[in-house]
């Protein structure tokens, strides 16, 4: 399940409970646009200011809705016991991977780290994707924790941050990494605006924030890269260009696409948990403006 | 309740359950030592790693075991809707302060921190200390915004990082802010290396981890900082400096508290929220050389 585009959707809150209407709705263009994977309670589908059971009620929504796509759930959280609670109910409502990123209050060493995905991997039947994303879990990975944690049982994916790190590019850091991680491990990139990057660096899957919300255009990224088609990637990327600059504006993604998909009339324009707030309506009407210009849809 | 030394104790686990024993053990110190008030699930105190069962259970066990000596305790979490469930859980428990972290996940802007306070602050009726921990949540209170919280009903204290940031040294901090908040906010200091620098820069209350494990030797330096008595305050802090220095060494005080409370055969240990590791041997073995040197107990 690891290849193409897997489509990160937001989960939209009403009143700080999902609105599952409008998460349909979200689902439902995915579906349709037939995106390679789903990753619900990504960072931007807010699994991390879920219960429990809201978490488990979102994946057997996705899979209730996803046909014969593969679901990927998120089983982050701050304590292991958590984590492997939250495993079971990922795996018992159906998911078909589990998204495993570092969260940290305390700040975390490798080895800590190193044996959290030892507990997980031993405890789990399906394919785990580690989650290195040090913007908002404060842990980076090393490229040598990944490729200890690479070798152990499930892990299937390793979904990379794409912006420059002290490490080098994206490209630097895949070409480094494929050679230290088995080959049944695939690699990706995530942060949308590196991803051209990250497949022309031979990234196996795309994680893609855009793609929740805008799966054609992403789908028709994803599909230019596979056939090696640079011109027609480019192309298509330029539309997505002043989204990823409102992104790095206002703090990430998850706030910019909460805005244009209120903007598009699929959920409310207070969907994101407290104490996340809605943009103001200058920023909104920029995105609108954006939306407009580009056509996306 | 917010003057002189307020104990910050660990929340001892066994198998990712509370270690109840234990934590009796640890609070019976603290009421024998006459600390000022306690400050349950602190960082410390592994909030952040707990169910809110969890918390709510340690918070019932912290106020039947404390006599006279308030308790405050965190409700810290990365959503506003479960805050507002642990104020909740936190008052009915009897707990007599709530310490208000900002954790975040998404990185947090200054009129979401604000609206998170205003939202707590409208729904609680016992006193709110703003926790300012940027090394553990990844939010940096600015002073303006301190100014902003600090005028919001309920809020009664500021719980203030000790080590010097951009914004200058405690002292420098301790002095401009006292001047924007109001006289009933108390000021205190955490991070126990930086405690006498805040407490002689006209701190009320000192928020002491090391205080949760060696209550009279942090009673005393309180006591003695409270009557002007420099001179002591300066020797009584000498037996904790070599402590203060492994907490530098390993990433904050709770790895070496925790062995410490282990080395005088108070907690298990294996006493941390997984995927948080004991130390191991050598270091344990520094510590212990650390508490025959000192003479702490």
């Amino acid at each position: 399940m690891f290849t193409g585009l897997s489509a990160f959707p937001l989960t939209p809150l009403l009143n700080d409970d999902i609105d599952e209407a409008a998460f349909i709705r979200l689902l439902t263009r995915l579906t349709h646009a037939d995106v390679n994977s789903l990753g619900v309670l990504g960072s931007t589908g807010s699994y991390a200011y879920l219960t429990r059971e809201q978490r488990k009620r979102v994946t057997v929504i996705a899979k209730a809705h996803a046909g014969k796509i593969p679901v990927m759930t998120s089983i982050g959280a701050i304590s292991t016991a958590e984590i492997l609670r939250l495993a079971e109910d990922a795996q018992s409502a159906g998911a078909d991977a589990l998204l495993l990123p570092a969260m940290s209050y305390q700040p975390l060493n490798d080895d800590e780290v190193y044996s959290l995905y030892e507990d997980v991997s031993a405890n789990v039947s399906v394919p785990v994707c580690v989650y290195d994303n040090p913007r908002c879990t404060h842990f980076s990975f090393s490229e040598n924790l990944l490729s200890r944690i690479a070798a152990l049982p499930q892990i299937r994916a390793i979904k990379m941050p794409g912006a420059p790190t002290e490490a080098g590019t994206i490209t630097d850091r895949v070409r480094r990494l494929r050679s230290r991680v088995p080959q049944h491990v695939a690699l990706g990139v995530s942060a949308d605006a590196f991803a051209v990057d990250g497949l022309n660096a031979g990234c196996d899957i795309w994680f893609s924030v855009c793609g929740g919300l805008f799966p054609r255009t992403a789908k028709a990224i994803a599909d230019a890269a596979a056939r090696h088609d640079q011109q027609q990637v480019a192309a298509l990327s330029e539309r997505f260009t002043p989204l990823w600059a409102l992104f790095t504006q206002h703090g990430g993604g998850i706030r910019v696409i909460a805005a244009a998909a209120a903007l598009l009339g699929l959920v409310s324009p207070e969907c994101l948990p407290r104490p996340l707030k809605a943009l103001g309506r200058d920023d909104v009407a920029e995105i609108a403006a954006v939306l407009r210009a580009t056509g996306l849809e």
